[in-house]
């Protein structure tokens, strides 16, 4: 009997995290992000810091992974490694949550997942990235440009998957215009639905 | 006060016209389809299955419509003004489902719409469209195939929106995996809930 899993994928700023955990609370299961990179910090040795740069970035070197790629795997190969195991242990121990790293993709065929992609328009995501993380010195749009290109080139690399089309996701929801709460409420029904066990084969 | 709007753009095949006609039904609301169609017909003088064509294709010949409007507005102009009118004015009667035809679009600003859009993998749709419409010469794969081309091609054409991306709608659903009736149950939620208030300005 395979665990039942919501993964989130999420634009920059769009609350998903957040909708994770509210979610994650009233299911009353677990939900995995920092807590996830702390857990590989501890497997790997690597400085947290470093894993969750590397864990949510697709390196600005791209081609130069490329290219160190002929001399054997990166560091952020190895990463992936580790982050896929984890994920996939954790999906075995007990239904959760996880938010972000891939975890759409690694689950694939493994549990039964629901998979969500929350996002938001330019202007919402802005003024909550200020409100939740504070000022810094480059524009908030531009942390937001910044952010989502290195994840959707970092989904890419890993997974051959085009990060925030529908087509990949059970459902994708507009956390600016429905309001967080709200969609924390529609996932909470779709899990106790139990409507997604996989009915075109992706559990 | 603007009116709350359903508006449903689908794949070819993902049930959701069905979707959108469940969910009026559970509402008590209108839902226009091919009711639209045939009102768009009697307004213009054209055939109804000419219209239906036209409004579902970018005709085959874009290239050739391009050249022709050197010449002025051509048939399928003329029809999407006719749409554009009749949707605008159906939103401003009452709440609604509208499918298809671009009414995501057309209604912005004009009214309280949530944007939804259905898909489902292609093996669910094939099976369904067979199940629905019956066989024909051509094999449903590439019914559903020509048919979503032509759609994403009509829908870019006049609208300059992405067709299928996340980004563009309020909330996407996969039928296939969530299955039609519980798509039926989210969307029924949201407008009772009256969650859709345009916060960001959709609206």
């Amino acid at each position: 009997m395979k665990n039942k899993v919501i993964t989130i994928s999420r634009e920059f700023g769009s609350g998903g995290r957040t909708i994770g955990k509210k979610t994650a609370k009233r299911l009353g299961i677990a939900c995995y992000d920092s807590e996830l990179i702390q857990k590989t910090a501890e497997e790997s040795g690597f400085d947290a810091q470093y894993i969750q740069d590397a864990g949510e970035y697709a390196p600005s070197g791209l081609f130069a992974n490329l290219s160190n790629r002929a001399f054997g795997p990166t560091n952020e190969d190895y990463l992936w490694k580790i982050q896929y195991q984890m994920i996939s242990r954790l999906a075995e121990e007990g239904p959760c949550v996880i938010v972000g790293r891939c975890a759409d993709y690694i689950l694939k065929g493994k549990a039964d997942c629901l998979r969500a992609f929350i996002h938001a328009d330019l202007a919402f995501r802005a003024q909550r990235i200020v409100n939740v993380y504070g000022e810094r010195e480059q524009s908030p749009e531009q942390r937001i440009k910044d952010k989502d290109r290195r994840r959707a080139a970092y989904h890419r690399f890993y997974t051959d998957m085009k990060w925030g089309h529908a087509q990949n996701y059970d459902i994708t929801l507009n956390s600016g215009t429905l309001g967080i709460d709200h969609c924390v409420d529609l996932l909470v029904m779709l899990y106790e639905q139990g409507s997604f066990a996989g009915k075109d084969g992706n559990a």
